[in-house]
C-alpha cells in the first residue's frame, strides 16, 4: 500500500509541457485520499480545456498506477485561482530611492543566488514603466493566460518571472499610467498570476517612494526589504529617503547593497573608485543592516544583463547575497 | 524728459535684498505712465509687508528723480500671483525612462551653459521624490514664501531652482505621495512659484513614464524636450519607452544626450568603455534628434556634485548642451 505522501510526490513530478512546470511546483492537487484499492484525487484544472484535462489524467493515472496497492485512481478537476493555489514562503523587496543604482541587477542576483541553492524562486517585476528584468533573463515568450490569470515565465534556470515587458507587444512601447492603474497592476501581478509554490518571491521595486513602493509595502505580505545604493553620495541621500520609508512603515530591512562600488582593471591591477569612496558600510548603519556585498562595475556583468545571460554570472557577491535565506529565518 | 524704458530699467535695476533678485527679474513692474511732470507706477507687492513698501517705495522714489524730467513719481502697489507675473519664454523638460541615468546633471548643465551664455534661467526639479538639484548647486536654505507662492532660491551664478528637497526639514526626509499628491506639487512649482521673468525653465523630470512625466507633458506648455541615456543597452531600451511617450504626445524632441559615455583614465590615456560601446548616435536616430553631447565617467564632476560645485564644472559638454538655445529658435 502507498502512503499519500508517495501518491503526492509521483503526482508533483508530473510536467505539464504547456507551462515547462511540474504540478507540484504550479500547486494543483487539491486532495488526495486514499481507500484500500485506490486513491480519490482533486486537481485544479487551469488553463486546461478538456482534451488537454482528458491527456493529463490518462498520464496521470498511468503514473499512479505504478505504485504499490493503487489499482484504482478516480480524478476529479476542479476550478483553481491563483489565490487558492499559490503557497510563496517569503517575499522581499528590493528597493532605493535612487534610479538606476541597481534594483533589478540586485534583485537577480538574490533570485540567482537562492535558485542555485536549490530554492524555487519567482521575481515580480514591480517597476511597471522601467522593467529591466526579462532583458537580464534573456526572456521574450508571452506568458500563457487563462480566465483565472496568468502564467509565469520560466527563465533558463527555472525562475519564475512576471513583468508588465513579458506583455507588451514591443518592449520599447511605454506603458503611460498614472500611479492607480500601476499600484493595479502590481496587485495583480501579486493575486492573478499563478505563482504556485515558492520559497523566495523577489519583487523587483521603481525608483522613488510613491505609489509602487507604497502598493508593495501596503499590500503584499513582505518578509524583508533589501536596499540597493551606490558610493555617490547624492545617490546615498536619496536612497536614505527609502531607508526612512521602510523605517516608517515598519518593514525589516534585510540589509544594505553597494552597486557600482569600484572598477577593477584587472591587467593593470588597479581599483578605480568611479563613483567616490565607498559608503556602503555608513548606510548599513543607518538602515540597521548588514551590508550584503559590495558590486563591483563590470563590463561583463553589464554585457550579461545586455545579452539576456545574467544567469552566467559568477561574481562573489551572488553567493553572498543568497545570504537573505539566512536572514530572514533569524 | 526721460522714456518709458529708461524708467523700466532704472526701476528694474533695484534689487530687492530678501530675494537677491531685482525688480525687473521678478517682473514685479505692472504698469508706467508718463506725465509731464513725472511717472505713475504700478507695482506688485509680493512678500512685502507695509514698512518693506515704504522702504521701497523711498529707494524707487530717489532713484527715480534721478532721471532727467522725472519730477514727481507716484507709486501704487497692487497684489501679484505667480500666474500673473511670470513671463517665462520657453520651457524644456529633461527625461529619460531610466533611473540613474543622470537627468538631474544633464539638467543642471544645460541651466549652468544657458547661464553662461547670459540667459535667465530657472531649475524645477520635478523628481519630487527623488530630487538631486539642490544637493547639486549646494543649496540648503528654505525658499522664501508669501500667501501668493513660493520663491526659487538662488544658486552661486543665478539660477532660479525650486525642489521639494528645499522645502523638507531633513533632505534624506521621504516623500512618501501617490500619483495624484505628486502631479500636484509640480503643477504648484509651475503655478504658485514666483520664476518671474525667465529665458528657459529646465524641468528636471524623475525616470518612468508614470504621473509626473505625464503632468508635465499635459500641464506645462512645453517647448521641447532632451532625452538622456547611457550606453547600455538595458537602459537604451527604457529610454525608448520616453522617447516612445514624447512621440505619442506630440513633443518636440530637441535632443539625445548620453551620459556615461566611457571612463578616461587621464594617466595612462585611456578610454574605457564601462557600460559597453556607445548607443548615442543609434538612439538619437530612433528619437529623430541629434545626439547633443556624450558626458565621461569623471570621479571629478561626481565630486562637484556631491559637493555641490556643478557650477564648477568645465566639462566641453556644457557649452555643447547650451545648443538647446539655438534649437529652440529653429
Amino acid at each position: 500500500m502507498s502512503s499519500e505522501g508517495e501518491v503526492r510526490r509521483a503526482l508533483g513530478a508530473i510536467v505539464l509541457p504547456a507551462f515547462g512546470r511540474c504540478v507540484s511546483s504550479l500547486n494543483l492537487i487539491r486532495a488526495v485520499r486514499l481507500s484500500d484499492s485506490g486513491v480519490e484525487l482533486q486537481m485544479a484544472a487551469v488553463a486546461m480545456n478538456e482534451p488537454e484535462q482528458h491527456a493529463l489524467k490518462t498520464r496521470i493515472v498511468k503514473e499512479l498506477k505504478k505504485l504499490p496497492g493503487i489499482d484504482k485512481v478516480e480524478l476529479t478537476f476542479v476550478p483553481g485561482r491563483p489565490s487558492e493555489l499559490n503557497e510563496i514562503s517569503h517575499v522581499v523587496a528590493v528597493m532605493s530611492g535612487k534610479g538606476g543604482v541597481g534594483k533589478s541587477l540586485v534583485s537577480g542576483l538574490i533570485a540567482i543566488g537562492l535558485k542555485r541553492k536549490g530554492y524555487s524562486v519567482g521575481i515580480l517585476d514591480a517597476d511597471i514603466t522601467g522593467p529591466s528584468i526579462p532583458r537580464m533573463f534573456g526572456l521574450t515568450q508571452k506568458p500563457s493566460a487563462c480566465a483565472e490569470g496568468l502564467f509565469p515565465v520560466l527563465s533558463a534556470s527555472g525562475i519564475a518571472v512576471m513583468s508588465v515587458n513579458l506583455l507588451l507587444g514591443n518592449e520599447g512601447d511605454a506603458v503611460i499610467w498614472r500611479g492607480p492603474l500601476i499600484g493595479k497592476a502590481i496587485k495583480q501581478f501579486w493575486e492573478e498570476v499563478f505563482w504556485g509554490k515558492l520559497d523566495y518571491l523577489i519583487v523587483d521595486l521603481p525608483p522613488g517612494t510613491a505609489d509602487a513602493p507604497l502598493t508593495v509595502i501596503q499590500s503584499l505580505p513582505l518578509n524583508g526589504i533589501v536596499i540597493v545604493s551606490t558610493p555617490q553620495e547624492l545617490a546615498s541621500m536619496i536612497v536614505r529617503k527609502a531607508i526612512s520609508m521602510a523605517q516608517q512603515a515598519h518593514s525589516r530591512i534585510l540589509g544594505v547593497v553597494e552597486n557600482m562600488s569600484y572598477l577593477y582593471l584587472g591587467d593593470i591591477d588597479r581599483k578605480i573608485a568611479v563613483f567616490g569612496p565607498s559608503r556602503g558600510a555608513e548606510l548599513a548603519r543607518d538602515a540597521g543592516a548588514p551590508l550584503l556585498a559590495q558590486i563591483p562595475i563590470d563590463p561583463n556583468l553589464a554585457a550579461l544583463c545586455d545579452s539576456g545571460h545574467i544567469e552566467d554570472c559568477q561574481l562573489d557577491a551572488v553567493k553572498k547575497l543568497a545570504l537573505v535565506a539566512d536572514l530572514l529565518e533569524k
